[in-house]
């Protein structure tokens, strides 16, 4: 089970790392052994919107033979949302059977085609802006399963979405002992919507 | 205001990063114009725990310049505490007005003698460790308070932690705008522990 975490300049480095904290932990904590994960990026160089500089594990390779993709948010994704280069190289990411985001990275999912005729949600200040991408803006719910895509709120909901996907992957138990290991009190509070759930009334 | 955000091999990049992203909020969001940071650290190259390279900033330099540290947790405290040329550099940080540690890397600030008679907390699988370094192992907090020195409990509590000390520079209002804009719905549910306060009956 191989995961691609897409990193861009000016993306919110805790957008990634919230998220890949837990489900990184499947490995460590024994849960599958085979789970393992590459950085992905378009660029050589990737910085966050702060300053901090990331190396690529990979640069502008397919993104076809992972089973999940991770697309973080942040600034540096108002540009790239209309980047024709940028989201050709993401809809590589096509057959993956698990595309993810956090935050504003659901625009970019969004621009790659990946949320048409579904609902996703993204950061509050972005509602609005993913509205033409997809059929139904979730505003809500901190993390929005539609099966084949799983969308979360802004940047803190990664840590949520991290361990609902745990569970999602290895169950309840693995979950909790990955939420204990990572002292997180705020474990199961999160509200999330299944694929079969019907539209909430709130929506935009 | 001047941050040394300390890295080192096989830390825990969720405990800094939880950290880092409220913190640096106070300048993006112009709470304090001058704030500002370096990642630091003792070696040239920087792996956390799983894999993710980081570049630091400084290497090797005096700590002693900078108004606030942050030193992280993660497996790699383990040796390091033990490790006299990396707490010797440490040490460099004596003169720093603030320093603070999320999950074990509270046991690297205890090496270098930051926490002598004072009360601290660390990650719940390592308050045994943390014991010979300070006066009391607070374990019902998950922010520990001493005035010049305040740790937090494990890995998710740098978010808490973050935001805690975005309050102590800049106030009440600065956390709330802060932590909505971070979309952190726990936002004030962590216990801390002020450096007036009594000591708890539940300790080590």
């Amino acid at each position: 089970m191989k995961t691609a975490f897409v990193i861009f300049d000016r993306m919110t480095a805790l957008d990634l790392i919230g998220i890949y904290d837990p489900l990184t932990r499947l490995k460590s904590m024994n849960f599958v052994p085979d789970f393992n994960w590459q950085f992905c990026a378009f660029t050589e160089k990737v910085s966050d919107d702060r300053g901090l500089r990331f190396a690529p594990d990979t640069v502008a390779e397919p993104l076809s033979a992972y089973d999940i993709i991770v697309v973080p948010g942040g600034f540096g994704t108002r540009a790239l949302q209309h980047d024709r280069a940028f989201i050709q190289w993401l809809r590589s990411a096509a057959p993956v059977k698990l595309k993810t985001s956090v935050c504003t990275g659901s625009l970019l999912l969004g621009s790659a085609g990946f949320l048409t005729g579904k609902r996703a949600t993204t950061h509050p200040n972005a509602f609005e802006e993913l509205k033409p991408y997809c059929e139904t803006v979730v505003v809500d719910h901190r993390i929005v399963d539609e099966g084949e895509v799983v969308t979360a709120q802004g940047v803190t909901s990664s840590i949520d979405l991290g361990l609902y996907l745990v569970e999602r992957i290895s169950g309840r138990e693995a979950r909790a002992r990955i939420a204990k290991q990572m002292d997180y009190p705020y474990n199961e509070i999160a509200r999330s919507m299944s694929p079969g759930e019907p539209i909430p009334s709130s929506r935009l």
